[in-house]
């Protein structure tokens, strides 16, 4: 398509007030605080080549409102720099960014779009802008706090080997190609987490990041890690598809501290705690279990 | 480099209070109202390869400065996404931001790094913010008001031919490599000006849009057109010349509208005006010009 058909296919999608109708080069934010984050996802590298173009706008999308969610902040528009190509590629992109921004209740404030050079892998970038938040930072985490988890881990990984071709189910293949960001859910923990980030690179690892930024070791339990029946029913739930799961990505659940005593108003599970110290440990119940080679993504 | 150690250079350059050391997914911005723009800058495409990472910073950034530049705003931090590669491409790059950052007076905020494929051509995104602006519109220019542009175009046009091999001024490469936003000049005159914005594609097709969004007719006097010394001497500066000038991008310059009787207080030449009607009519001098099959870069 050209700059002109996409920007007139754009405009009957959600606009926001911002936006001046995509007429300009820029748009204007009137709310503060505001919350903001990008995201870039790389044809081959995030995405594989055959992922439809409305799951590529819907994982676009999502991974940088699942941001957002972690700051337990109201969507507040998105920015989308995009790689012109062929009509049907970028039609379908087009009717995915429409779902997802429904589905969100989110809205397009501007953005770029760019040619590039023949056989080039896409390269799509998203900022994503949240307002109304207490915005809990990743390092805000008490010694002694609990440290929980929303919904479940390893679907998306899973699903990621689904769709390369395992046999498995579809709802984990789903998982990994529209994953929903818990805006929701964190609009109501960022009013009492302590500390809040959302699973992207791997539980794992974002785990320790938490840890890390929050000066404390991170203690967590791998029996506890919540686990779907689909993901058990493909990979089991012994030690080994366990720690899968927890070094998979693409989980856009939430991880969040909280006093140990308090039990979060929201459906999730108490997986570890943190203590003085620095780093992550693991255990599977009682046993103690040496940390794998790789946590999750490290890009 | 690996994004840990990107990111530890990157922490060396002048970091947005906002961007929490870059430890965190996402950055607060407290200021409103924001104003906010992105561009991608495509290899291959919107520079050569041969072209310095130094240089590539410089104009990714003063390019989306420039947009700032043109809402008359303050800059308030940029976000940055990158594709890491070689250590020496990465570390020049790092080189370029903080000279163009210093520059600028502005800021990082954060971002996001990917790897690309082998042998990819990079594709870099800046978001770039801007507060404390009356935010002139591109749509605002009255009948009768006057169009005037900063500085004197086509230099970075005939730069580019510069550096692809033709010979000529250095002064004019330079105008290519490193343009040089108009923050100053755009704060000043967003207070007064009807309408405004950066001319980046080229002043005919920017000059005509702004008349479009703003419902009316522009009259461009290409004799009126500003050129440099350097350009005349590479280009000289019959009408040919002027319609070059006039059709290359990358100026950077601003282009804006006020009220007839008004003399702009920064330097800029008067090249136009607005009347009832639509599209943009060409003269030179007393003849009319036809308009040529480009007015500049469409993308």
């Amino acid at each position: 398509m050209t700059e002109a058909e996409f920007l007139a296919a754009l405009r009957l999608l959600p606009l926001h007030p911002s936006a001046r109708g995509l007429r300009d080069d820029s748009a204007r934010l009137i709310h503060a605080p505001l919350v903001v984050t990008t995201d870039t996802l790389v044809e081959r590298v995030h995405f594989l080549s055959d992922d439809t173009p409305q799951d590529v706008a819907w994982k676009l999308v999502a991974a940088n409102l699942s941001d957002i969610a972690g700051k337990g902040a109201k969507p507040d528009g998105i920015l989308l720099n995009y790689p012109l190509s062929d009509d049907a590629w970028d039609r379908a992109f087009l009717a995915g960014l429409g779902e997802v921004l429904a589905a969100c209740g989110t809205s397009l404030l501007g953005g770029d779009t760019v040619t590039l050079p023949a056989g080039a892998p896409r390269v799509l970038t998203v900022t994503a802008f949240g307002c109304d938040t207490p915005a809990p930072p990743r390092g805000g985490a008490g010694e002694n706090d609990a440290l929980w988890v929303t919904g479940t881990i390893g679907d998306a990984g899973a699903g990621l080997a689904i769709a390369q071709g395992a046999a498995g189910p579809a709802e984990l293949a789903a998982r990994y190609r529209r994953p929903q960001p818990r805006i929701a859910e964190g609009r109501v923990l960022s009013r009492i987490a302590h500390a809040m980030m959302d699973v992207s690179d791997g539980l794992l690892i974002d785990a320790s990041r938490m840890g890390e930024a929050s000066g404390l070791a991170v203690h967590l339990d791998l029996a506890a890690v919540p686990l779907s029946a689909a993901y058990r029913a493909f990979a089991g739930d012994d030690r080994d598809a366990r720690l899968t799961a927890a070094t998979a990505g693409d989980d856009y659940e939430l991880l969040f501290a909280m006093p140990a005593n308090t039990v979060p108003p929201v459906p999730a599970t108490r997986i570890g705690r943190f203590a003085r110290g620095t780093g992550l440990r693991l255990s599977d119940g009682a046993a103690t279990v040496p940390l794998p080679a790789r946590l999750g993504f490290e890009h």
